[in-house]
């Protein structure tokens, strides 16, 4: 069950595969105990991070199943439905709400460019249909089309959406989407890029949506508690540190799918997970994992033997 | 069954629709017959004008049977299995052969931002996995990622890709392929945007994939004729024609998709399918859809009492 | 004199015009005056808002004659010098260092697409021949070429760089440029656009190059205060006020040029100086005027008879 | 003296340069000769190709003055006045009148991002001042802004705009111009990217501006030809050469100043002029050097010791 306002450190699920497809449900179990162990309030399955595009229908519903299961409402649960196609949108919300997960997040189908007038009828349309609440997910680097503020606006009075992530890392944009979501109290608005989450949360905004949180969730749920309570002093130390790993981890890889290569191969450093990844990425090669794990070290973690 | 290489005008079916995501199967037939009747050369199902991502996979699936058994093998069907899943592609192409289509055709998976490596290591991996010929698909407004010379030079060796259809627009990139593909006798390039077929076929390309070959196919099949026998005089006429055709059928609607409102609104101001468009698509307003009867009508088209 | 680092708000002078490529020196002694009562820690001449690119190389040498007169060493003045010519940028930095000014600030020649290599050696030998410390500018929207992380890296090793003002907004490389700044205790970093400067300043920087400043200084002067000191309440407060200021003026004109059209005709309207914008870029047109009046007024301010 | 329309092979011509902002000019009276030697229709001056925006406004003048002298009226010269300053194009132009030379070019102020308004208000108002006829011409990969096919409308009824060059390689954009530019015999419209060329007029376009014409100038006058009179065997076997010279020659540098550092190593090595550039571009490094100098052997040309 998800309270409202939604607020702290919701880390967008890595998902551990154990070939193509196949959800390797050990590894699932220890990464969710591993970033409930750090104090995160909220998880969400199938974001980006969690390569939901890239996994079948079959591997998507099973996942968010076992996930919620596993989850056993210690926190909220939230479950990516972005697709291309509407109607597959609905009915894997119609099996997250029949398995029990709390909430729904929707990034815009992204084949077709879309004018915002589109835009506006496909969120809304969804909102309506689906069963459980709406959190409307911006990554135009991923999706092409931007959420523009008017569309925001126009949005923001549909009861069933409850909250806002902000991937674009326009910051213009996120505070002036933060002083409009002010008319609503049960309304979320939850930062995108870890590097920018203590601004956000400075700023005035909920939380973030840290994909480093499955690797070190504490430090990601500290530097939110650091911003909550104005310590200027602590945050800039803890963001030396969140610059530090996205720099260490992210930076290993090859562009444009570093973060994510980086995140799995580190996952899979320390244990919780394989590195495989779903196409079209594929693992940070063997070099560069020898670089990364040097990096783990100097960063405090520990590795496991492979 | 494809004579290799494909050449001529292969028309990227629209999907007619009587509600969302059911296929409208008279409709489907009365297009079917309207564009063979116009002397085009081969169909292909699902593309981007055929609105496949928007689709639900089981109405993708049936589109695909339908129109397969009403094309009776009197032209190649060639059939799209664009996804931004490996695996939905794969069981898609599976699908197109049990069926009985002739060929299927790929643009890259397109949540993702992704490398050219691996571009090259997923098309490589599923043209050797599907069970019939593949032709590649360069879409970069609508895939993010577009084909590099370099990662068409490696995927030409590969014997199950058959062509290349380029929806880039980037004529400079287009020559280059052009001479490249001629190392192979049985390898096809076909020109995506209709306002280029001519110039395409002139400078050596086999054929274009005409979205307004669905309302006029024998405009298209002329043109390609004139082009092949390198009649100038005949070229600069058509041309006109199609950029007329152009401006006036695609430039009516709002941009980004105004090219597929427009055509399908017409389809329908002729009586051959419904302006019925999947989400996240509308059809075009009501306004403009009377000055696209006015414009069909200068155009020498019958507008079918509604 | 500029003392280093240099901290606070440093406007980006308005060029008042009574003509074309004719500097209106009575406008630009009210304008200074105005800011200089605001406040402000120095003046930025011959930057985007004072369309230095756009003024002929004459008008150019006498503004900065001018302005660096009228501000009589109150607070530092720095003079852009950004051009698509080496030799034209290095002459007029030699001119400023004749007339008394205190520093120069270059954005990349903007003609060329560059490689970061070429940056580099640009900026380098730029800054080894000008007669002022140098302030780098990355304005990626005007100048296509973006600073990236290693040629900062490479760059803040040269002496007479003394500063950076970032206007991409990209605050994920913002945060990486004040970790990495910490190296060099006399080394600027000062936020471009003015709706983030209170969180750069939260985060560790020195200040904004505020556009709004010609208008109202001493709300910019406030804000940067208010951040320093981690007045968290009165930040957000303030960013209230700066955010309806940059609807409210900046949004009234027409894209791309709204910032510049709006500010210059509220100037105009508060009775500083003419809405005359050097070409290409045209005034406020008179409906946009009366919508802005009221604007104003909302916010508080005079308009003075015209 | 232009005739109208101008047709043919227009070489944007190289600037010869012995030192920073110092004009070569034995190496430019070689290089003349060599283009008309050629066969070429005109020479462009100050193009980019000519570096025009990174020279100083001396050695622009210089250049102006001493290439039309040179030239003695053999051909046309068209001299570019493109500036990020309204006056300072003016100023060029007059000079470019004053010298005897025939025609001048315009590529929008690159500074600003602008409005198409804006645009049409700066050609119009620089046409009606300029003393020379006046020649559109588009590049958006240096200028940012783009004509936009309503804007071209608006200004071809502008009696002193005579012709438009457009470097876009947008050919749906350029087809629609042909069509467009038909209402004005004397209106010539010209080719940009010389691998282009070829299609550009087969579908009617009046001639190029190669910059592979200062290197061989014979070849691109053949291919202008060819087209002209609709060879298309002959203009195939041209277009494998001129691909082959764009891969060999502008390929060896680094992007995404390769084709200018190319060419103008190219042009020392065949000992026209030394291959120094002007900032912000540097000569192609000598390991490259070395490449292309065996590139040049393999495409049929004779290397000057150096």
């Amino acid at each position: 069950m998800v309270g409202f306002p939604l607020k702290g450190v919701v880390p967008p699920l890595v998902t551990p595969l154990a070939g193509r497809d196949q959800i390797d449900l050990p590894a699932l179990s220890r990464l969710i105990e591993h970033v409930l162990g750090g104090g995160v309030h909220g998880v969400f399955l199938l974001g980006t991070t969690g390569e939901g595009p890239s996994l079948g229908h079959a591997a998507q519903r099973l996942l968010v199943s076992e996930a919620t299961r596993l989850v056993r409402q210690r926190v909220p649960v939230l479950v990516g439905i972005t697709d291309s196609s509407f109607s597959e949108s609905l009915q894997l919300a119609r099996h997250a709400a029949d398995v029990g997960a709390d909430a729904v997040v929707l990034a815009p189908p992204f084949y077709f460019p879309m004018h915002q007038n589109d835009l506006r009828h496909y969120c809304t349309a969804l909102a309506r249909e689906v069963p459980l609440p709406l959190y409307l997910y911006n990554m135009p680097s991923h999706c092409k089309v931007s959420f523009e503020l008017d569309t925001v606006r126009y949005l923001i009075d549909e009861p069933n959406i409850v909250g806002f992530k902000d991937s674009s890392g326009q910051m213009l944009f996120f505070n002036q989407l933060l002083t409009m979501a002010q008319e609503r109290t049960d309304f979320s608005v939850l930062m995108g890029p870890e590097e920018l989450m203590a601004e956000g949360v400075l700023m005035g905004c909920h939380g973030g949506v840290c994909g480093g949180a499955n690797l070190v969730p504490r430090m990601y749920v500290d530097m939110y508690e650091a911003a909550v309570t104005g310590d200027l002093r602590l945050v800039h130390i803890l963001q030396q540190r969140i610059l530090r790993l996205s720099a260490k981890v992210y930076g290993v890889g090859y562009a444009p799918s570093s973060y994510l290569t980086g995140l799995k191969a580190a996952l899979s450093l320390i244990g919780l997970c394989d590195d495989r990844l779903s196409e079209p990425l594929s693992s940070l090669p063997e070099d560069r994992r020898a670089v990364l794990a040097r990096h783990l070290v100097d960063l405090g973690m520990t590795i496991t033997p492979h």
